[in-house]
């Protein structure tokens, strides 16, 4: 038993890392987000914006996907999404890392814990189930909304145009969360022009 | 339909602020932790150790509360648990001051979703259902758990002692999770030796 809980407590420790991850949008006052408070935003999303989810999600089976969707991050940092034209992102290369981190990462935890957490994770990179569908449109949505807060944001950064909005964020975002698309292009179009 | 949605992504704008909030116990790296990267972390802390919960305890009513639990602190700040000996936290000032802080936040949402998220952050504070209990274990044990990995912590910059540990945080967690706190406090002891 004590050794089964070390496990538990040694991986909630590594997971501590992940608040050193940073991300390419900022938070209130300007500086960049890093992936553990970008996992809670999230989960508080799922948990606000439940009316916006499709019949048949589960609001917490999404929350739980959230709240693990970034971890592999403490390996292989974070890939904006505008960077390099948004070629970087998703890359086969890029999912190998993944793939060898989440055996690290996962790996930690006694291996019920540890496989049925990594199911979770691999449901929402396949991004294919209801859940995580809309897990998907909230971690799209959410940067476009932290970048109208800061008035541009990795926008700027990385010169985005409404078109590449579109294409990178909108598409994920309409196909989980349509009604959620249509009103934040609409607040996020004039930052465009 | 536009003006719930409106609503919701505002209250969602105003929870970023909790990532400004900093908190007395150290992340990996040694700077202040905020209590948006806390509420995660207690979110995951409670899907990991999901099998130290009592029989009957929701894990996922556990979560919603852990993601909302700090939020009036985007108006109150964090009160650490050894400042002024433990007197500080918990005063009937406080509370009434966290009470116009919920009203004000959680006043953010459409009704229908305030008046849930307001009745689980509530729950939690009154620390008597089981469901709180095991949370309030869970956001008393974190902090102690920083402390080990950065070797001392809030430990030091307050002069806790072992007994104060004891009193101040390791009952609570006993109450909600006893064979974590056994555990964790033989792990922490020799720091205060």
């Amino acid at each position: 038993m004590t050794e089964r809980l070390a496990a538990q407590l040694a991986f909630l420790a590594e997971a501590d890392r992940l608040k050193s991850v940073l991300r390419a949008t900022p938070v209130h006052g300007g500086r960049k987000e890093n992936s553990g408070e970008h996992s809670w935003h999230l989960a508080l999303y799922a948990l606000v914006l439940a009316d916006q989810a499709p019949p048949g999600v589960s609001i917490d089976r999404v929350i739980r996907m959230l709240l693990l969707h970034d971890l592999v991050e403490i390996d292989t940092g974070d890939v904006p999404i505008h960077a390099a034209g948004g070629m970087a992102h998703g890359s086969a290369a890029r999912q190998a890392e993944e793939a060898r981190a989440a055996d690290r990462i996962f790996g930690l935890l006694p291996k019920d814990i540890g496989d049925e957490l990594r199911a979770l994770w691999e449901e929402f990179e396949a991004a294919e189930s209801p859940d995580a569908v809309f897990a998907k449109a909230l971690d799209r949505v959410q940067p476009v909304m932290q970048n109208i807060a800061a008035g541009g944001g990795s926008w700027r950064d990385f010169d985005v145009t409404f078109a590449d909005l579109e294409t990178r964020v909108g598409r994920k975002v309409a196909r989980g969360a349509p009604r959620v698309w249509d009103h934040v292009r609409t607040v996020a179009r004039p930052f465009f022009e």
